[in-house]
């Protein structure tokens, strides 16, 4: 972690535990460096994440301040302890509704976790296509098969050294996106029947997944701030026989937490002591709000146990669907699988992303949708904190874009998410992200899109139903 | 079937059958022409169809005469009658080694049947793909998530019309070629340890899906000149428990055989009968050599059970993966197993075949493609019925571009093959079409690359290897 980072998350705690309340003035840069012994410079970045993050407010003349509404009407939610007992799920209906509505232009989009195309480089990844396959149409009109394009691959394998990834381009699989990397190492490592361990909440794909290859669930405590609880996963796997593992240590959806590192490493150790494999879901992790990306589990990896599963579908061309698998020791098990069910991955869209990542300025592109998000994300949690009724309870995302949030009482999401749909809005209510039902009364709030009034109307309107039901 | 390919095949039979021998003068034209009632245009244009297929030629001022090799050394080959015994299926690393020759440009490309990229209209699908997305980058970068962009799906349904399907945009689902839409119609209506029949020999991207998919084949007897023997079908039915059938009843691979309509219709209520699937596999069926399309099974179909597979790999766009599923009353559940397993597919390559199917000229397009890969298949039929030994049988394909070859005696394919690799040349195998490790002795030839001396040498080379063998 960055320095500036570190002594923001020291202060946030502090806001978070209420030793300094709604109100009160931070102490000074000066003080603040002096204390963790950083320059002023430092201090003052700290303060920019702390203001970016929702948690304090610059007065001209007086200093920062911490924001009265995010205490008094916004605590992080806690964990909440998931069903232990293994469970079948059924939620394909919901999720089709919630992307089916992705696709309805009239509908305010604050369900599906689609990045708004407004926000993408859609226009240079369009000169760069129309470069490509103008400058070589046969190429772009030849079979890619298994592993893909190694303009690509080279690409990617590049890219990964920064996070302290030494992976070669023989290791990377070319996908259909995220999902179909999470798809082929799904079946790589289990059998119908078998039984995975997944976060709560998940991802309501990977549960849609798990439905569709007649695999069971069992949920694993998940802290809204540091995800996956290590402990708790290995006592699931002490209880059970568990095939494998599916997680996002980092920029989890939809909580938006990254586990510390320590515990990322502990994650990799336990599994490797288990021989259970991890399947690592990366497909937010570029979109972290730290000056440094954190390493994705499979940094740790020194078996081959962890499957690392990413895309750019959520940073860069949704469209494109290129995603990427690092499967490790199951490497030639996942391409034979892929050969076997898709055959070959269109090759235009390879050699444009390929393009665009060779092009340069993708660390800069990267740093500047980092910070869309996270002030997006932002100036979202405060509109739903003035709209939602007293006692509502949301997270405070370290990356993503998606907020999760959870109104006081006895609300019913899904009848929220029905009422708000009738009203032009879609949202995601929260059993589509449970492998249990559980989340009844938590919403997932899409963030993605510039913040508009139409968005800040949409969310008053939510407010409204939810108090109104 | 028109008039002149009406002609054509009843004088091929007699050739076949011996009743015209080699070096035998065919009938006059005027005599033809007056014994089946036809212009004598239409005669004309039947005698060019033998002479196209490899049976006969034209000698200057003397008329057209039985082709003495197409008969002496080239019978078509025999239905084989395939093992009974269900069987389990172990592939994957010939095909891949298959697959990976297809890439290597320095082979001699006579093994996966990929289309030569410099056959196809490459510069007009670049120029098109460039079009389309410099029209709407935005669109080109947004999500296309299942059944996929409307505009394809529109024209698809438009063509399924010429051959009598009533099929409209909603009952397709775009796919990442056939290969995805066959795995998904087999994952919408079986399960890990079903039957499933198979035409005998079965293309091997089928056989390597079954194997990854936990399935059991079992062979259907096929002939080599009218495919899957019905009969043969109701008897597999009547002594298994069979959860569907995959075939391909036009321009079947590797045999280019193509079911007589009364027995595709015989084919599907037979099916109905059973309440048993049939997956159809129509990949092929725009490379027919007939001047009319023939239909696929789907289009006798009246209770959904058939589940039409196709892509335009074959013929137009294997770079761009685009194929389509109409899975009848298996409709839903495909597009569910599709969003679980791969969430969408790439928006560009849909829209450039949306466009060139728009762009009209596409009937001629495939016409000229048709006569294309018939003449290559009679060419590179002529040089083996040169280079092979004596009592080398050969199919007469009626669709495709690939040649099934059974050179006499006991020669072992995958050895052929291998010392073929090694001397440059790339050629499938027998035993990679087979569920049951058969047809050892046989060899598919790819013929979808223009004819060239470099072909012929590397013809006559494999001719040395199997005389060797």
């Amino acid at each position: 972690m960055t320095r500036y980072a570190a002594v923001a998350n020291r202060l946030g705690t502090l806001i978070e535990r209420g030793a300094l309340r709604a109100g009160d003035r931070l102490p000074s840069l000066r003080h603040t460096s002096r204390h963790d012994r950083v320059s002023l410079t430092t201090s003052l970045h700290a303060y920019a994440l702390l203001e970016s993050r929702g948690y304090i407010e610059a007065r001209p003349q007086s200093g920062f301040f911490v924001r009265p509404e995010a205490i008094r009407s916004a605590p992080v939610p806690a964990a909440i302890r998931p069903q232990r007992a293994a469970v079948r799920i059924d939620l394909a209906d919901l999720a089709t509704g919630v992307l089916e509505a992705a696709q309805d232009l009239s509908l305010v989009p604050l369900g599906a976790a689609c990045p708004s195309a407004a926000l993408l480089p859609a226009r240079k990844l369009a000169r760069l296509a129309s470069v490509e396959v103008r400058r070589a149409p046969v190429d772009a009109n030849s079979y890619s098969f298994p592993p893909g394009r190694i303009e690509l691959r080279r690409e990617i394998a590049r890219r990964a050294v920064d996070w302290g990834g030494a992976l070669t381009p023989d290791e990377i699989l070319v996908t259909c996106g995220a999902t179909e990397a999470v798809s082929l190492a799904l079946r790589a490592v289990t059998g119908p029947g078998d039984l995975v361990a997944l976060e709560a909440p998940a991802y309501f794909g990977t549960l849609l997944l798990l439905e569709t290859l007649g695999l069971r669930a069992v949920e694993v405590l998940t802290d809204p701030r540091e995800g996956l609880h290590v402990p708790a996963l290995a006592e699931t796997l002490a209880r059970h026989r568990v095939a494998a593992v599916v997680a996002s240590p980092v920029c989890h959806n939809p909580l938006g937490a990254t586990m510390p590192e320590a515990a990322r490493r502990a994650l990799v150790a336990l599994l490797a002591r288990h021989d259970v494999p991890l399947i690592e879901d990366d497909v937010y992790g570029d979109t972290h709000y730290d000056a440094e990306r954190p390493a994705p589990a499979k940094a740790f990896d020194r078996h081959g146990g962890v499957l690392l599963c990413s895309s750019f579908s959520k940073v860069l061309a949704p469209g494109y669907r290129v995603g990427w698998l690092a499967a490790g020791r199951y490497q030639s098990r996942v391409a034979r699988l892929q050969l076997a069910s898709s055959l070959a991955h269109p090759t235009l869209p390879q050699l444009t992303v390929a393009a665009f990542l060779r092009s340069g300025g993708y660390d800069q592109f990267l740093r500047r949708m980092r910070t869309t998000y996270r002030e997006q994300v932002a100036r979202a949690r405060d509109t739903v904190v003035r709209a939602f009724p007293d006692g509502t309870r949301i997270t405070q995302p370290q990356g993503g874009f998606v907020l999760w949030v959870q109104p006081p009482g006895d609300v019913d999401a899904i009848a929220v998410a029905s009422h708000a749909r009738a009203r032009g809005i879609s949202v995601s209510p929260g059993p589509l992200f449970s492998a249990s039902g559980g989340y009844r009364n938590w919403l997932r709030l899409n963030c993605a899109h510039v913040w508009t009034k139409r968005l800040d109307a949409a969310v008053a309107t939510l407010g409204t139903i939810v108090r109104s039901a």
